[in-house]
């Protein structure tokens, strides 16, 4: 692929926390950059409603973004010269960082639960549609857009190139979990970040990690544990979330019955439709759904009205563990005993799981994307993680999964009309 | 004052990227953070536009609030004992504390100039009137709205309780310098917080710092200087601003002329009007505004729609120092031909300033707010900072000014119709 | 016990770049802290020959003491109004916590197992015997040293006192692991102290953890682990601990045949005679062993000049490699193949072996220090940890261990009158 | 210059506390750290006797030595490809780097003070004498050596190279202030040495900084001004120096009076004579010094036993602020008095002066060394610093000095046969 970007006439830096400096050299990276496809992602929140339990978590995925990017950079500038790496990838990889994440939306996770999107079908269009970003990447070739696509969709044919943006320890998952510890204030995200990329290499169709850097890497996989069940998993986080996602099953609910809204929800209408074009897509972002929320306040419908007031103002469902054999027990029990009150339980009575698996070997025939870490030797020959680490061995495949069950206490400690309704409620709830 | 909220069962503790740990024991500030009026600060950006400049700095006036909470307390725990403390004074200097940004709008800087709205009149109107965070006073002593009131309007009779939270060197400003300076991830804020907080004594109607601490205080005093310069004053960020005040010039103005919105600013209205009532100032955030910004993308107003589409996109306009000497002599010939070029220079050329006074002792007569610091010595008396500090010495009194031109270079660039106007502008932008 | 030490008039604070601030406010800590014996510990590194691998660790015993002592501070300011803690220990604590290292003497871990010293006795003597440390803590009360020196043996009546100093989970560990973290200048020695030490708790005879705290318990232990095979185990680092150990054996063997001495090594003779007193003991320090060293350079005897040269040269042991089943395999083979060539086996030919066991659950009739950590639950009973923690249970119980043979690689690629015994060498070391 | 050696097949790798890693590429400089006359910079302290006053900074001349030279090798980095800059330089840079302050000798400051000799004569011999050094550097080039020992002589003809390592704002420079910072554990030394790197240009003769890196450069200076007189010259570090001198002054004297030393201080009688080669030279270290301060515990002569417990036990001189109008006024009667009661005053009564200035620009045919910092502007031209940055411009040329005279506290207080000499002291000092 010839290289019709020049490169810029001086490096442009970025302050950036995490990394100290972003460096961007080349026209293309910059221009990117700049269109408002990219800009839109300081609208979204990296972490959803994360920010509700952790204050310092209200950074954007812009950041992240030009995160992936450094990372992507310095790993390739390691690779130079070497005889398995293709120089004229260095762009490709560059720009797959940058836009692996352009496709996200508000409060991603919550709204494909929801309304069945799905940011990856809106990554490839954003890059392969009629948009800025479009333009921008043909410049450098009429291919290159696609090439771009299909390392974001996995399905590019170098999968060395692939597995630099997606795999068990690709630039991806590392800038977050440094980026999500440094703005929650949390000291489990860390681990030593110019250790790894100093130490991987390109070996046939994947990165490799030479044995030398192997503790490095078991501190990345523990950093990743730990995050997980202490930020991305939080009991009180995923509250925010069951309450978002009521919401916005209300809401639609609402508009496909009929309701008529003080003020219509114009921007939300094509999504209740199912009929969600790019460009509805992209006007999309959080300050849109934060302001219909604060207009909703003012909405007769009492549900509506309620769950956005706790979101806002951050009066959040409380929880109990909820085992599963306890939820075929109680679970309907629970649900009649919240009719009674007048509470409805489908949107005030909610079981959420979480589940991680903290490392995973390559089991065939099983899911794709779990790619095994491998250490290259000294002698040259490679070997799973697993089999030379006993801490990761010791983890390996070792699935946890919690359950919680979420109900608005404030309501029911105020229920004085139903006093039996709320003993019952109780003693379902201490089982 | 008796207290009346009890303390809480159990310390709560909120992770704090900049203190670690922020701690609550009393009811009453837990109470109060739970407020609609408090948690609405988390959708007000601290920095404004900053996040244009330095994408890290996205952290909301609800942390950095928190924060200066938090300072507080450790300043009065190190004060226990002392026999110029009153203890009864606690709670008061603790609620000022977190409560001296609940005025705060969206981009309150700007809209102040803009709308001449004033956030210390709204500060005290959510504290006095009709508010969760009144109610929540109110439990305490039916006085004690009034006098937090006061210690933030700094009338309040205990000047000590005063300066801990409006001085040179206060809890409100060591939070941000360290705050932002984490958020944007530059060195420049660091200071020994600690340090400075062990050394600080009541002492009559001032907090003074023991001279031990000198150095402490010369550090914190260059964080603030750097911090200004590099973060504060930035002028890209200016650049944002400057957008941001014609925008919003641009939509009163337009209002005001009976224009046709194809979607009516509700929200914003009364402020047009001069009519804002502080239930109308509450429902202000900035996710609204960011709402009305993408919705005025589609306005036929070519100016409001351009300047939105900047804000949004950041197609900033560029800059050039412009010395008040020059200013005279081509200002208006800038304007002439920008005329000529029919872009309107009422929104298109703007020049701003920006000072900075580092350090100043008090002189008699002037501006009541810059107390000096004070020293107290191994005797027993006070010196005043500049007096002891060879650095604070040289820098005290030295204000500092910087002017600069904004307008849209791609404007310019693009005016293939007004050659003659746009040889002039170049000239005379090289002048 | 009544404290007979009174406060000091002003807290004194000793800057630590671990914790920031060490705060001391009794005469009797201070006192102590400025005892020749304390002071000592200046001239004993703290991780023995390690600054030979990581340049940065060359800090000493003294810092450690005073932060484990901080630690225990902070600990007990926690515990403070706790029902089950009693304010009368606190001095105990803290002076056992100052204290619990004062035995340790130059490479303590080597010359223990060279000269069969130990440590553990010297501190027992240290506190009891003759010394100003002896003479500072009387003053408190004549029974206080016996009870110091029980604390620090494990053999004191209240268990929750020694617990605090020594446990999986105690201040020894939780300072050490920081700082020699710190000043090796790796990321995987960092935990969340603050968390752990607010969480503590006393319970009937031991210090449990709030069932909260137990994700930053986890990753203490995580840090744990890899510092162990990281710092502590790291190959070179024992090569240059094997040659320190060759050394004192070389020179004792030769005092002991009765070579004469260019300077007789007259500190280290009531060592070689196993007559070392305390007064003698507490003159060694590392300076007076690296003097020697210097001094030997130009002794006779080829081997102790070698090895000398080889420690302050650092041109250290390479090593392989070295499983237990080859061991009985080769081992003899080369030991011949050495004898060969000239090279005295007994010094150059040398198995070193580390093992750690991370954590571990008390097994019944085991051994007794390995007291489990125990989690409180929020229904107010205990659970041992790696009962709670999957990820403590992964590791439990998982003995890990490591052989190496070290040998001098630049003698046998330089051995050019023993082609043969080089070539047998050389086979046998790759076999 | 041809280069001889070869690269190292593998980037070698330290890892530094300050910089992450530090890398070597190139086999030269890989073998000169190996030489033993590097190595015997890990048995001299990098700040001499400031870790009696800050307990971590018993870090080694060693680790700076790498840090100055990573410095370099970065600038060099930037360099690359620059039209002014020699790419042959390269290796002649990162030696003089690696290589200035090898010829320091133990608590060198001190030394020079008492026996007149010079680490810089001592630097040249190493590099050009008969040393491992030498052997080393003359592999790459017989007149590499010559040129090594001008760059850091600052004769060599090309001043640019010089610059790098010994102007305002040096590699050396830099790395003191961030290592001394990092293990004296305070704050104040922390400045933004990336971007420093970033900016700095090749520019005819000299090193110059582009105008855009100008409040990185603020920050460093004021980093280095805070830690001069709050590291540097702090006056706790300044009486163990006083004790130091004093010690070497007495055993100087008394082996010139022909004094019978229970154990002969062999290795400092070359120094005492004034014969000191470079054999000798190299033999002596700290451990060496801190071996004879212990032995000179036991002898009879009591102010040499004195000093010696006191700089071994930490029992340090107090201090009072001296001005220099006071000196003539007491200081002959305090000598008096201190005759009278039987203390030698010439070693127990000791102004010690400090000061420094923070910045200075040229003063043609003053001190050589105090080239300006210059910027590089964005039109090419250059510009004193001072004279575009306010702080610098204030502090420019300010000298600040500090004077204090140290005395024995402690003997004055148990001064019991003395009365009226003790009274006459004390009101001295408090004159």
């Amino acid at each position: 692929m010839s290289q019709k970007f020049a490169e810029l006439d001086e490096v442009k830096v970025f302050k950036d926390p995490v990394h100290r400096y972003i460096h961007v050299k080349d026209r293309l990276i910059w221009e990117l950059i700049g269109t408002p496809e990219f800009q839109r992602l300081r609208r979204i929140r990296q972490l959803g409603t994360t920010f509700l339990t952790f204050h310092g978590a209200e950074h954007s995925r812009f950041g992240h973004s030009l995160g992936v990017y450094e990372i992507t950079r310095r790993i390739i500038e390691v690779f130079d010269g070497h005889p398995q790496w293709h120089p004229d990838e260095r762009l490709l990889c560059l720009s797959a960082a940058l836009l692996h994440d352009i496709g996200h939306g508000p409060f991603s996770h919550t709204f494909e639960k929801v309304f069945d999107t799905d940011h990856e079908k809106f990554t490839q269009e954003i890059i392969l549609g009629d948009t800025e970003v479009n333009r921008v990447l043909r410049k450098e070739d009429p291919d290159f857009p696609k090439k771009v696509a299909e390392v974001i969709a996995k399905t590019y044919g170098n999968k060395l190139v692939v597995s630099l943006i997606s795999s068990q320890i690709d630039a991806d998952r590392m800038d977050y979990l440094l980026r999500d510890a440094y703005y929650t204030g949390v000291s489990y995200g860390n681990f030593d970040l110019e250790r790894i990329w100093r130490v991987m290499r390109p070996y046939d169709d994947q990165v490799v990690i030479k044995q030398s850097g192997m503790h490095a890497v078991e501190d990345y996989i523990m950093s990743r544990y730990q995050m997980y069940w202490q930020i991305y998993f939080h009991p009180v986080t995923r509250s925010a979330e069951v309450i978002l996602s009521k919401i916005l099953k209300r809401v639609k609910s609402l508009y496909l019955k009929g309701y008529e809204f003080k003020q219509p929800p114009i921007a939300l209408i094509p999504l209740f439709k199912n009929q969600l074009s790019l460009k509805d897509y992209l006007k999309l972002d959080e300050s849109v759904i934060m302001y219909y929320f604060q207009v909703w306040l003012d909405e007769e419908d009492q549900i509506l009205q309620d769950l956005c007031q706790r979101f806002i103002n951050r009066r959040l469902f409380k929880y109990i563990e909820f085992s599963p054999n306890k939820y075929f027990d109680i679970f309907s029990d629970l649900r009649e005993a919240f009719y009674e009150a007048a509470i409805d339980p489908d949107y005030y009575l909610v079981v959420d799981s979480s589940s991680d698996l903290p490392y995973d070997f390559y089991r065939p025939g099983e899911e794709e994307e779990r790619l095994p870490i491998h250490l290259l030797m000294p002698d040259g020959t490679l070997r799973e993680l697993s089999r030379e680490s006993t801490i990761v061995e010791a983890i390996s495949g070792k699935m946890r999964t919690d359950h919680k069950l979420y109900y608005p206490a404030d309501f029911i400690e105020d229920m004085s009309h139903h006093q039996a309704a709320k003993k019952k409620i109780k003693d379902l709830l201490n089982y």
